[in-house]
């Protein structure tokens, strides 16, 4: 990333953090908001809240007047968290406790629901006189999430889930969120129609990038890196690009192994590693590399339309999310 | 209740069900929406639509233009309802098996919070230039309401719950959803500052008045009127109206007996009649009555200030409600 966008990025996920920071101070009871802030002091990129301020910028040319709109985007990203925590039943988030396993089951459901109605109060106060459209992109994204993680829950229990169902699930579940901070941030900068649709496609195109990337990630990041254990989408058997793809692809004693890996709703640890080796060997890692360079550059594409250098900072964002090492 | 207010009410009604009645048709993944029908399908009074329509009326004269927003609020509470029986650990509602109990708990999590986002998608409707404001109440009222459940779990382990704590707990926990379908229906209509302010707190004192009537009704209402078990509260040792003000009151033995029926968070359902007597031998009942017609009677205050025919639905609402046998 040039220095002096990486400068620009830090300097915005600062004033975030800040202001984040300070969201909850003195607010009562506590045994909702200090669960509130023990997530959102949990760190993370603030990818949504910055894709939200560098859309904006990709048509304005500078960032002002969205800072309540980016913290009611990542409060809206932390919602879902919290929540998604308590159905996927984990233990950790960002090598921290849960909160539903930290507090309670429900402490950790209205802690999610407030901060939704939070985010709703802070996306309310950037949006001028387009009150009515920003609301209805936020609401759609909120409706998309909760569709996409009903979408993923079916998938535990469907056997013969196909590529276009997991395209679709996480155009819902990932993309969605991001679609909407990116359309967001164009229509604060009260954009023309082609420049919102292009900023929209943009977060949707990244969106999908970023699943496939994640999913890749899981099987090959480094554990220190990744924040937790490597190949975990293989021991619950969790119907990723790199499985699903690898069903389509693999003939013979593979195809029967990863039929079994579903059948039995994932392996014991000691065998990650074979599936891994079935992974490379059908190509499906240089198939998931590709499909994520498709999708940036289909991201990157919707950019052209911009003044290179009001976009510069999202496209340097953007190519910095996939330079995540795996 | 005269009967042309009755007619009146029914119709609103019959409206406000039609439209629930179609909300999610065709919609999918069916694993979000058949729960969210079902959970609508449970019926109810539609108070708080019902109380949206009737201030709207009461400035307006008339009932026009605000279906979709007298659905948020439907939906807002249905919202509140999903995830509170999961909370407390509901087994029924409304006479039928909790979404948590039928689906699961992420089907019944998701439905929830599915449920408050498309809140917002009907509510931004029908709000016209005022989207800001109406979107702000409403928000409002979804905070509230999340910090008074906050505050209701965090009595159940707090033996020294005072009547003063319980007032701030149901003004946001009942009260404030009330007030914000009052509040909305009046900004719907272009009230003025005053008339806002009058019906806003309208709804307050009806919901203060409202929850100590549902905790008299818990111990006095007949079962088959009430559709649950009655003495409930008492089986589980809720800080109620009841229970709180006969603490302040006992003195001796009677204290000795409501102390451990807190400390032991509970009693047996064969003592539940025990409990009753204390109630009634303290006065508690008539104190709670005194309370429940005190905030009617405040509630009704603040709708002087309007004309007496377009109020006249509301006033009959309000009557209506406090008929309700105990």
């Amino acid at each position: 990333m040039s220095s002096s966008c990486e400068k620009e990025i830090l300097k915005l996920r600062k004033q975030i953090d800040n202001k984040l920071e300070k969201l909850f101070t003195g607010r009562q009871p506590q045994s909702l908001y200090e669960p509130s802030s023990y997530i959102l002091e949990g760190g993370g990129k603030r990818l949504r809240p910055l894709l939200l301020m560098l859309a904006y910028k990709t048509v304005k040319g500078n960032v002002t007047g969205v800072i309540n709109a980016a913290v009611a985007v990542e409060l809206l990203h932390n919602f879902t968290l919290v929540h998604d925590d308590i159905m996927d039943n984990s233990d950790k988030r960002r090598g921290r406790v849960t909160i539903h396993k930290k507090y309670n089951l429900s402490t950790a459901i209205l802690t999610g629901d407030n901060l939704l109605a939070i985010a709703y109060k802070y996306l309310i106060k950037d949006c001028g006189n387009d009150a009515n459209r920003i609301v209805d992109t936020f609401t759609n994204g909120v409706v998309e999430v909760c569709e996409g993680q009903s979408l993923d829950k079916d998938f535990e229990t469907n056997n013969s889930v196909t590529l276009k169902q997991y395209f679709k699930m996480i155009e819902k579940k990932t993309a969605a969120l991001l679609e909407t901070s990116t359309s967001i941030g164009a229509q604060l900068a009260n954009a023309t129609e082609p420049e919102i649709k292009a900023l929209t496609l943009f977060g949707r195109y990244l969106g999908i990038a970023f699943q496939i990337q994640d999913d890749l990630l899981d099987v090959f990041a480094s554990e220190v890196d990744f924040g937790k254990f490597i190949g975990g989408d293989i021991v619950e058997g969790k119907k990723t690009f790199l499985l699903l793809s690898a069903v389509e692809t693999a003939r013979g004693k593979d195809l029967n192994k990863l039929k079994l890996l579903i059948k039995n709703k994932g392996v014991d640890k000691k065998l990650v590693n074979d599936y891994k080796e079935i992974y490379l060997r059908l190509g499906i890692i240089e198939k998931a590399k590709d499909e994520v360079k498709k999708y940036i550059g289909k991201a990157l594409k919707q950019l052209e339309i911009f003044d290179e250098q009001k976009s510069l900072a999202l496209v340097n964002l953007t190519n910095s999310l996939i330079d995540r090492n795996y």
